[in-house]
């Protein structure tokens, strides 16, 4: 179980490219990169206890504020994807990840992107504090916010 | 009014081909005519008064049972597809729908198709009789499967 | 090498349902089991030693002339596919897969379809013979359609 | 023609909200904004009189180096989405367009997002300098840059 978690957070996620994924420039639709994002960060939720689908059972919906990505070099079909996931700002109201997208084999990076997010009570689309919604949430994201920024300190 | 529900029902719906819809082939994935047949059900629904977004609203959900698709030649980005709808069965509790996607500018078949459709409650996910959950769209396909029979009928 | 083809062929392809593969009704839209397919065939053709990559590497393309579904219940958020393929019929032009998706966990089913299959040239769009342009695969296929054909057999 | 040109630069791209954009949150999901931002600026170049597809066509290629977008408020089944598209850089190398994704029926913004885009030579896959390369859309993107500048000016 640990090693599960340890291997998700920090080998990120795998996707092979499927033929749907391209496009008729002959690389994976820049779109799609939007939806692995999404499914990076389903695999982090699942690795750190909590998956996307348990929250929404709770009635905590988690909406995507905003999205970017800029595009290196394109993947193409025959490729598996891996995608990085690193939290990047939590304020107990909203939250910050950025992604790196990687070619599996090599570990080039093909783009990098980040997204911002809200957690919003499913029932009234009102914006929760998650201390009190799901502490549980809450201290996972706490926790893995600092381990996400000690990089950053160490590099200093 | 009536100029555009003959419109919708005699015409078919036009769908531009978009980038994103295709794939490494040069043509457009197989997968997206499937999106089509139900982009061209929702057009028919809206051209006889009862866009599904309202039959929703009311309770009634109408999951896909089936569906299939023959494809005779690709639809490439810079054409318009065409898609035709005809009814070809109902019975009150299960609906089936025929399709024809053509090229908008020659009408020549690109594809053909079809699904059916069951009616249930959608909190229950119980089986509807149309007649009792919804006259109004009972009488609806009634009158129009005559009509989409009748072809066959002069053809006889 | 063998134990992986072994796990592919018997076992089939697994699919974690994606957010972004549902719909409003709460439930994988039905147009992404025509994906699943298509993920699953790719790698049945990886399990028996010859990627689709490859294959369009070599000058052959392999367009989908029909496909059909049915849908038995559905496949939701949270839940783990598992895609069954058999082939059903293939003449050396022309091949037919049978599919089963099914609840991972239980092995519930949730859908079959089939798919039927051309070979053709790349550049020319010409259909093609596999016992020329592709022996390797050709006989891939001739054995592995009699093993497919067994349990019927078995079951006389 | 000049008043098709006339309605498609100024008054954006209208896009029906389809069923299978949907996802189980009740509203469109968050990467479909990326592919109307796509069918936006394709609408656009169309009504300057240069369709992707004869870009294509003459050996150049456009893939999208960055893309960005900001969800403000939900767009959902049954409504129609207007998509306004604004270059706002071109150094005849890159190109920057900028979006708004509104309510068709009352105007409301519903997001806003960027794009950037290069010029490549298809086969080669090397940046293209247009003005040597497509002369006639270099002009175009000259002329309009400068027009959508225009409000910026007049603002001020």
């Amino acid at each position: 179980e640990g090693g599960r978690r340890m291997s998700a957070l920090e080998e990120g996620t795998l996707h092979k490219v499927q033929y749907y994924e391209t496009d008729q420039m002959g690389v994976v639709h820049h779109s799609n990169y939007i939806r692995w994002f999404e499914e990076a960060r389903a695999e982090w939720m699942e690795a750190v206890g909590l998956p996307y689908a348990r929250l929404e059972a709770e009635g905590i919906a988690s909406p995507v504020l905003s999205v970017a990505c800029a595009y290196r070099r394109p993947v193409r079909y025959g490729e598996i994807a891996r995608i990085r996931v690193r939290l990047t700002a939590y304020n107990g109201v909203k939250l910050s990840v950025a992604y790196r997208v990687e070619d599996a084999a090599t570990g080039q990076e093909r783009a990098a992107g980040e997204s911002t997010h809200a957690f919003l009570d499913s029932k009234t689309g009102m914006p929760l504090r998650l201390r009190r919604a799901c502490p549980e949430l809450d201290e996972i994201l706490q926790v893995q916010i600092e381990r996400d920024r000690e990089p950053e300190k160490n590099a200093e």
